[in-house]
């Protein structure tokens, strides 16, 4: 049987899980791949803590280049994070002709456009399951079972942090910061939580994602992106009122000459099913010409879920190996040369739906002004909803638009701000419509 | 560029659905796979009726041999349906080493271990991604994606009429037989409706996923298999009652010596994912080891969403052949020397929870006399419920029962019969439990 060599650089939660499995699923994976996936060597610069990994002849080192430069090592497997070392040991090892696989969003939504040339240069692969959606087989539909769709659009729920802490306020009513706190101390979120609460972690997997729907450059910086911070209990009361749960959503849709891709609090339906994606866990809907739509569900995170995505990464290119083949699936899905790039519309010029919630001084008039100003911006309300009276003589207005273009609505808001009928930011929440089956 | 040769035999709804899909998306498969896939021939008894597919070189021809015996042909695509001669051309096809892609679960289920030891002898690649839940890839995810996974548990909507019919008598109250004729109108259900409503098409499919999911041979006939024809609104709303939701479930979960592989109308909570499944729509849950639960949805079956499933093995195969490769992933998952009978658990072993529905005299004594049998055989009663009486002297009395044996329970039911203090036949539902994440 084929001896194929494993090298790891990074030997963190998801490092660890992903030695477990080498480790304990070594017969599985011998029977099912025919191969002999021998871990070498792991690399991290702390080789003091005890993982409670049983690492038998495994290398444990302190220098990555032990892994990179090793002539022995077949599949490099980059699981540092960030993209400022991550990227340099991935271009070296891909360099070196290594096969590498990868979890690291961040590197690759920003630089996985020279990691792509980099691979093809050198001849080997580049594969990153783990990257987007945890355990989900994203990559691998989009790639290999999507092959004769035409993607439509994507919605997704990416970040199992934001999606826990939505779920905690919409279920305990709670301010944001207070489970926010909680999280962190139940290590549902990190210290620095930032990266996932403002909505970035969600964009890396949606630059990631877009690029292989659509057979486009990895586009990052032209995302849209807003994260969760100014939910509060009162959007999530009003929206379950209407009818709508509130999720972060990585939302995908392609058009003639350019393509959405936007990240943001957004108003759904109980009818589509992300709605009833609760709690930590990931899903993905992917709407294609072919099969129409489709979800995808599960952990999008975690040392276990993680780290079977980048075993059946292993897996894959094992397979490969032994085939003697290689690059068998091009890496974005669409070989490199029909790869384009498609500009993202700017987030001005969408139109979609609006929940705006305003906080208006309890005054005759004030309603008019306000809908006068949407009015005169073209933006056509479909219901109006008031709720109580607040003891400081403020009363939330809440108004549900029909579709309208963004620039008309933050025009409307500016201009309603410069008045005197409101206080305070008025609170904007897109609401995605549904489409029949 | 590579030309690979196909060829089709049957060209009824999914074999137009799989022209279509190669012509129309012609120059997206040749970017995407590397090589020209060719519609060589498609073999139909009808070659007189229009398809709306514009064939151009295609021959269509009325000998299947014609496809099965040509030296050109690479791949041959079955669509025929049945286990008659389909089953004949698909191991002549294998016998003339072709690799095959088929649809038909009914052929896998009753005659896959032999397809699957014919492949293995001639060395070629059977694949049938579209045989279990349409465009979902189910097949793919287990034989890829959780290659490093054992499966824990599997359960799933697998039939797009029965769970059209229970989401109709659900939302309208209506009876079965009605809306199944309803359904036939609309055309949501065959004229003859057997083998989808008793459970035999699901039966079909649990029969290739439990194989997949714990490398066993496949075994149709030990599983038990009852469909959805006694369904009523009564159940249906006292299991609303209760927070179930009922569907047809094909249940599969590993025990050490033995796996349970069950299809039958289910109770399950509004936690559980696939309680959302509604309409025609198919779902998997999937619990693997190192993934937790995760779910697969879509369309189970239809035109392009199958079509679709057909392309992806298509595509696959295309890619091995021009890696000059072939069986690049065992059949079933598995290679076929590691494959085992794993004997499936007698229905009367099973331990689960059970809803009973009892038409009782209305009588003093008579819920002491049914109480006094079920505890008499072991079955502890989590809760009984009454709900209004009926006008002629029989009120519906339903028990919630305790983990309970089947054998228990169908003893404990006999006996009740035998007394006077019920009519009819006892509508018995199982309950899935809850498992927390």
């Amino acid at each position: 049987m084929e001896t194929i060599n494993i090298g790891i650089v990074g030997y963190g939660v998801v490092g660890a899980g992903v030695a477990k499995l080498l480790k304990l699923k070594k017969q599985l994976l011998e029977a099912r791949t025919g191969a002999l996936l021998n871990l070498k060597t792991i690399a991290d610069i702390d080789i003091e803590t005890d993982r409670g990994i049983e690492l038998g002849e495994t290398a444990l080192v302190r220098d990555a280049m032990q892994v990179i430069d090793d002539p022995d090592i077949d599949i490099v497997v980059e699981l540092i994070g960030g993209d400022t070392i991550a990227k340099d040991f991935t271009l070296k090892a891909l360099e070196n002709k290594k096969h590498v696989v990868t979890a690291n969003k961040a590197l690759l939504a920003g630089h996985g456009n020279e990691l792509v040339r980099t691979a093809r240069l050198n001849q080997v692969d580049l594969a990153f399951e783990a990257s987007c959606g945890g355990c989900m087989p994203i990559i691998k539909s989009l790639r290999e079972s999507l092959v004769a769709n035409d993607i439509n659009s994507m919605s997704a729920i990416l970040n199992g942090t934001c999606n826990y802490i939505l779920t905690k306020i919409s279920q305990d009513g709670s301010e944001f910061e207070e489970v926010l706190k909680k999280a962190q101390e139940l290590g549902f979120a990190e210290a620095e939580p930032s990266l996932d609460v403002d909505g970035h972690d969600t964009a890396h997997k949606l630059a990631i994602l877009n690029s292989l729907a659509h057979g486009m450059e990895i586009n990052l910086e032209n995302i849209h992106v807003e994260g969760i911070r100014n939910i509060t209990p009162v959007d999530i009361e009003f929206a379950r009122d209407f009818g709508y749960t509130i999720k972060l959503l990585a939302i995908s849709k392609i058009h003639d000459e350019h393509v959405e891709a936007r990240v943001h609090p957004t108003m759904i339906t109980k009818s589509n099913p992300l709605s009833h994606v609760d709690h930590s866990m990931n899903a993905i809907a992917i709407d294609a010409d072919a099969t129409g739509k489709t979800m995808l569900y599960g952990h999008g995170a975690g040392m276990m879920p993680t780290a079977s995505a980048v075993l059946s990464d292993i897996a894959d290119i094992a397979r490969n190996i032994i085939a003697k083949t290689k690059r068998r699936v091009p890496i974005l899905g669409y070989p490199e040369e029909n790869i384009r790039p498609i500009p993202i519309l700017p987030m001005a010029e969408l139109f979609t739906r609006y929940y705006l919630r305003f906080e208006a001084q309890d005054h005759p008039g004030v309603l008019a002004k306000i809908s006068g100003i949407l009015g005169e911006n073209q933006i056509s309300i479909k219901s109006v909803h008031q709720k109580g009276r607040q003891s400081n003589g403020k009363v939330p207005v809440v108004m549900i638009s029909h579709r309208a273009k963004e620039l008309w609505v933050q025009t409307a808001l500016s201009q309603i701000a410069a008045t005197d009928s409101v206080v305070g930011e008025p609170v904007v929440i897109r609401i995605e419509e549904d489409e029949q089956d």
